[in-house]
């Protein structure tokens, strides 16, 4: 069996959602389906999502939340009315909702969680009626019933593998399910969503507690591209990439898949299939645990800017045992996470994503530095700096690749900063001025994918 | 005024010796000379330290040590008899010996001292005096009297800068100071040797003192080379190089200069001049705070082996604040320094010379990564990794000469495994199998060293 998701755009208007039942219908083997809140059916456009935040935001402060719940009231409505549904779908989603905000609140922030998460439970439930309706047989299935348990708070949300065992029985439940993304239960039922991922977060714990064969991600382009098709043109599709590609991809700028999406799907090797609902024949990309890559040592080339760099010198640094790691320790204090760690003899510089600094943590981790390691010279360079990464199984297999890469970007015009390789078996990390990043990618694509077949 | 320091080689004959007082008299701001103990006259010969140690063990296991003792004397009696010295020179550098032989210990390590560094002390003094008797106005400079103040035990020794106001008066000393390298002794009148660096250390630590024009460092070289003469054939001379350079090649299998031994000069900024006792009218080479470096951007290339991997990989491990110190922590705990700590997404490595791991840390390490860390994998490669740094003040100004370094290694057929670079503005550093160190450095010393002119 599949678990198939489909995303916010998939979801967004009745047409989208007669495309999803077409897709579901045409194999009989997507038994499980997990949803969005409906998205955005034009750039323009807002997603329910955010007409739901404006609706808790509104009962939060008091005012009168009528005109909001209106609006995502309505938004059902017109996909019902398309549908061909009667009005007692829409009229138990307003009843839903009234009774969420009803429901007043100890903790604004659960609050908000529970009306947030209305936008894919009402959804699943309409979808669900829609399926009924033209003859497939299908259920709504609620998260708490079918044990999709969550950590407690404070923690940051994730799901509990202690779940999994309820969820596997979904295996067992004859007819089609439509699940609602976005949300789970703790231990004593309440209502927590999740941060990041969204949707392909419940998506991956369903396909992995039920041990699917395949893991589908509907979405709205055809395949996951070999670079950022806003700097490359016509990019090349990628039919098949591992979890680690993918991984590493995501993480410098490829932003269809959240990585911590991934997770439960890696953990049970499950594949996923990234497919257009929009094109649903096309054959999408595939990530696997294992892929053939000697034909192509590189499968993806990424790029994300907002860097910093700390830099330390400090004479005979590297006979002084536990430097590296007091400097590290100053980081944590300050709750801020780092990328790399490039050393020379005497220095160490450290990477960070600008956004973790302000003026106030800045000053005080330079004069930490400084004073606590009687570091000779520390610098925070705050100037935008940009990583490019490139991907593939097959760069360790491959002599005089990063000699290639180099000199590709050398060609550019562009200075390398920094070369990070020899920990990632799939990824070579190349440190340039932001300026330099859209043409070090492009001279990149062009040697590594603009390879002339004879 | 200059410093010279005198190394082993230096001052091992009558021969040596006489070429010395040469060097010393030609110059007259030479004002401080400082000297280490005989050194070997020809390749098998032994070191008058390799025989004190002899005599010290002989005296700890309650032996009779006479012939030992005789062995030690005859050097300085064979090197005062060709030099035309009385017997009176070599009758008190042994009732010296014995005096200290009969103080007995407290301590075994603290005599083991004592004992070593009365080759570098009786050698000042019979240098003073041959300088005295061919009419040079000479005096031997006790360290204890001159204000050579190090640090208490167990701390590793080094020179307490607060006995520098006393070591500066030296400049006021009237003639040449004879000065024996190696030891200096605590607040409390104990001696202590310096671990590492011998003689070269405490010249530099009395020419920081006096504030000396120049450090002269007299060894049996003509100039620090380019690359390895084992390795490459003629490699070219350096004529200047920086402090930060100096080091970077030491650090990386340079043997000339210990890299600690530098500091307190580097600290006061002195310049240090390398030069041939055998051939002192070669010009040497410098090493100072900042040179032209706008013809050649890279100065040198050296390698070292013996280095082993610890590699750790864990699902979303870069968003973990305080995984990478955490894996410091334990190597700190077991006292181990590391070298580098290249890195991907969701992996670490971190470069250790493998001298530090032995059967019994390496497993503790790898059971505490994989259990405290929760790591998915963890991997101790000992087997034997290079080390190839390029080392230059001008690289940084230097587009695409990454590049050029990675294309010569590939070239040679060598597979790059490690590249960090982007912290030391001076260097950078390749990871390659040991078994492609030489192919490797040929190929890099072929590609910035072999530009012909035309």
């Amino acid at each position: 069996m599949k678990v198939s998701k489909f995303g916010g755009t998939s979801v967004a208007s009745a047409e989208q959602i007669r495309k999803v039942a077409a897709i579901v219908s045409s194999d009989p083997s997507r038994k499980i389906i997990v949803v969005s809140a409906p998205g955005k059916r034009f750039s323009e456009d807002e997603k329910v999502t955010d007409l739901l935040i404006r609706l808790a935001d509104a009962t939060l402060n008091n005012e009168d939340y009528e005109a909001e719940l209106k609006e995502v009231v309505s938004r059902y409505e017109q996909i019902a009315t398309e549908l061909g549904l009667s009005d007692e779908i829409t009229q138990s989603i307003e009843n839903d909702l009234r009774g969420r905000l009803a429901a007043g609140y100890s903790d604004q922030s659960l609050f908000i969680d529970s009306i947030k998460a209305s936008g894919e439970d009402n959804n699943a439930k309409l979808i669900a009626a829609y399926f009924t309706h033209i003859g497939m047989p299908a259920q709504y299935m609620c998260p708490k019933k079918a044990g999709l348990l969550v950590n407690d708070r404070p923690e940051r949300v994730r799901a509990l593998t202690e779940g999994y065992n309820k969820l596997a029985q979904l295996r067992e439940v004859p007819g089609i399910i439509v699940f609602p993304g976005f949300f789970g239960f703790t231990k004593d039922g309440t209502l927590r969503t999740f941060n990041r991922g969204g949707s392909d977060i419940t998506g991956s714990i369903v396909a992995a507690a039920v041990d699917a064969e395949l893991y589908e991600n509907f979405t709205d382009v055809d395949s996951v591209f070999a670079a950022n098709p806003n700097i490359v043109d016509n990019p090349m599709a990628i039919k098949e990439l591992t979890y680690r590609e993918m991984r590493e991809l995501a993480y410098a700028g490829f932003s269809v898949f959240h990585d911590e999406a991934l997770m439960p799907a890696f953990l049970k090797s499950i594949p996923v299939c990234i497919k257009n609902t929009n094109n649903p024949s096309a054959p999408g990309t595939f990530i696997v645990k294992d892929r053939d890559h000697s034909n192509r040592p590189v499968i993806g080339i990424a790029s994300d800017s907002g860097f910093s760099t700390l830099f330390v010198d400090k004479y005979l640094m590297n006979q002084e045992i536990g430097f590296g790691r007091k400097l590290l320790q100053i980081l944590e204090d300050e709750e801020i996470p780092f990328e790399h760690t490039p050393s020379g003899i005497d220095n160490i510089s450290v990477i960070i994503r600008s956004k973790f600094l302000n003026e106030e943590n800045s000053e005080r981790i330079v004069r930490r530095v400084k004073e606590e390691l009687e570091a000779d010279e520390v610098r925070l360079r705050t100037t935008d700096y940009s990583m490019v990464v490139l991907v593939g199984e097959g760069m360790r297999f491959t002599t005089g690749l990063a000699a290639r890469a180099a000199t590709a970007i050398a060609e550019s015009g562009a200075n390398i900063q920094m070369i990070n390789q020899g920990s990632s078996e799939v990824s070579l990390v190349f440190g340039i001025d932001k300026k330099d990043e859209k043409i070090a990618l492009k001279s990149l694509y062009k040697e590594f994918f603009s390879l002339i077949m004879i």
